[in-house]
């Protein structure tokens, strides 16, 4: 239960600040060790033999084990807090929204506001070019979704905070990196607002 | 508890034989129900409102309430079973795989054995076409990284049958129906075949 954990990471990705903000809102310690991404820290022979052969962060360090997946190392983060229900169906649902955020959400939405912050739209190859906008649609058709759910409940499982909101909190707030229109998606507006007034709550860049 | 479970599916789908598999190693019952995704039958006004609002199969049905997304599915099926691991660790190291297979394997396998076998080649569009040589580099590294992996281990968690062998074995039995060669992959080879042995296996067609 004492396991030191340190979260290897890359501070503006909001695949590591959805680690962070589990660990705020659980009231957990976590060290963190910074790689910058764009200088290839996470492709070096030491990380992918030492840290993730899938050569990404965030990895979570449990004493000297580690668990690479964003949403999985906040599920490790979160064990024992409200922060995942505690019924069975509860915690299924809580699984659902986050596979669904890595399939319908992350790969379109971040994927964008990475191509356009941080490699720059000149840099692109045209291979990229070309799914940007196939992307940018199936990125809206996921706000849409989450719009329309949220029209119906305060939160995305049950009715309180939970793992779900904070995976999809983390790429949504900053959609409009990547030129989404969030104005347009009135319910996850009102939810944002919602998530960050809750007790513990650290903006991305603390 | 005595919910009954109803499966949304197209049998044809490895995600659809995630969740039936993953009842049968766990000796649950589960009704099916079957659309043909070819022919738009998960897209009608009725599915989309009813069941799942993103037009997929499958989902779950758990009395009146549904669970789309496989893993989330496969996950409230096997609650209570030895394929969920007991430790803390060993929970978020299955569900690191099972994100990872979300998000590096299903949309480089599942989806070229898709166009392949089930759209056509000669029905692609110029942007599907684009995309072949990229998923099939990543589909490769994807099953690099697991027979690397199973190099040190007979199963992907702990040392048992898990959620995350399931979920893995799904699409990559099927991998060379999208012209993977897996024989270049000995330990996953090794790690499939192993499976196939272990009671309560159903194959896909069953």
């Amino acid at each position: 239960m004492t396991d030191r954990l340190i979260l290897h990471e890359y501070a503006a990705s909001g695949n590591c600040y959805k680690v962070r903000l589990t660990a705020a809102f659980a009231g957990v310690s976590l060290e963190r060790r910074e790689y910058d991404i764009m200088k290839g820290e996470t492709r070096t022979p030491e990380f992918l033999s030492n840290v993730n052969a899938n050569g990404r962060i965030p990895v979570l360090q449990v004493g000297d084990r580690f668990i690479p997946e964003s949403n999985a190392a906040s599920y490790y983060v979160a064990e024992g807090s409200t922060l995942i229900p505690r019924d069975r169906f509860g915690q299924a649902d809580m699984l659902r929204w986050m596979f669904w955020e890595q399939y319908n959400h992350e790969p379109n939405i971040a994927t964008l506001r990475f191509w356009m912050r941080s490699v720059g739209l000149e840099q692109l190859h045209d291979g990229q070019r070309q799914q940007m906008a196939p992307k940018r649609q199936a990125g809206n058709a996921a706000l849409k979704l989450m719009d329309d759910h949220l029209g119906g409940c305060e939160w995305f499982v049950g009715d309180g905070l939970s793992l779900a909101d904070i995976c999809l909190f983390a790429y949504t707030h900053v959609a409009d990196e990547a030129d989404f229109d969030l104005e347009l998606y009135g319910n996850v507006i009102r939810w944002m607002e919602q998530l960050m007034t809750m007790p513990g709550f650290i903006p991305m860049d603390a």
